[in-house]
């Protein structure tokens, strides 16, 4: 009996997922790769200025379209009036980051799970540096995204703190937000 | 009188964007380049499972702790069943997807604003693929990001499609969002 069939035996969540569940996932995306293969969405309509706003609902993944949305998910980007806006909503770049956290955090309560780690309280602070001279285009030589972008994690768990550092490794290398920002991810832009 | 002066005293918004108030702060940055640092933030707090939250208020900018925000924003990030959650919220995938699609939207329309292009319509659609066998360790030759995003922009203006192209191409070199996801930004996390 392998490690994780004997957790899942012991007890049915851990991190509040679903212990068999995921091993039932993992052992069908083992049988079959191309159910691990996912298209996400969005639909964005401009209102004015520096507001415009998000439709998410449906998605591919699995082997087939994902219905288990009874209505989509709506979200407001606005700019503060420093930046010409109305505090209409959170900032793009602002919504970056919301996303990087919420990635990093669930990998990391993912693979704590598959290690049978129970994780009591995890928390994290981003801050990111950009120059706007890079996106006013006021300088070329200014780098227009993020610069970089650092995450304090704070994390109580049943382990070591060694087994809380390979996990934290793992988890930046397995992430995927945090590897569509760290590695360069092709952007396709056409006009329709 | 350069174009923008003229654009100015010709009308006061264009674009929903108050154009004095845009030529006012590229003097001001053009005059202190420190004025363009910003530093943008959100903290995250797990709930359980693929669950967790996000508030995003301060930031630093323009060379000041910003205090135009009454309270902070709050965004759910969650799964959907398929994904061991209970859609409690978009994730963070699609987050990132609501994130690009408002900051390619923000800065073309600044842009356009920039050139005197009057925009009467802009949506976007977008799809990403990314293959779940690099999230979950299954097959370390899989990327754990998306592989590819794709932007469908509908956009209305007062201008020739030439115009249109060439604003969409500046757009894609200029937005932030759009630019930390093509280039590989450094994502420092640390434990604390």
């Amino acid at each position: 009996m392998s490690a994780q069939a004997a957790i899942a035996e012991k007890t049915t969540f851990i991190n509040g997922l679903n212990v068999q569940q995921a091993l039932d996932t993992i052992a069908a995306l083992k049988a079959d790769k191309s159910l691990a293969k996912f298209r996400f969405r969005a639909k964005n309509r401009w209102v004015s200025g520096g507001e415009n706003r998000s439709t998410i609902r449906d998605f591919y993944g699995a082997g087939v379209e994902d219905t288990s949305r009874m209505k989509p998910f709506e979200f407001v980007n606005g700019e503060p009036p420093v930046l010409l806006g109305d505090n209409e909503g959170a900032n793009p770049v602002e919504f970056l980051l919301h996303a990087l956290a919420g990635c990093v955090t669930t990998t990391f309560v993912l693979h704590a799970m598959a290690r049978g780690i129970a994780i009591r309280e995890l928390s994290t602070e981003l801050e990111g540096n950009i120059d706007l001279q890079g996106l006013l285009g006021l300088d070329g030589a200014v780098f227009p995204g993020y610069e970089q972008i650092r995450i304090k994690m704070h994390v109580k768990a049943d382990c070591s703190d060694e087994a809380l550092d390979d996990l934290l490794a793992y988890t930046q290398g397995h992430s995927p937000v945090c590897n569509t920002v760290c590695q360069p991810v092709p952007v396709v832009i056409e006009r329709v």
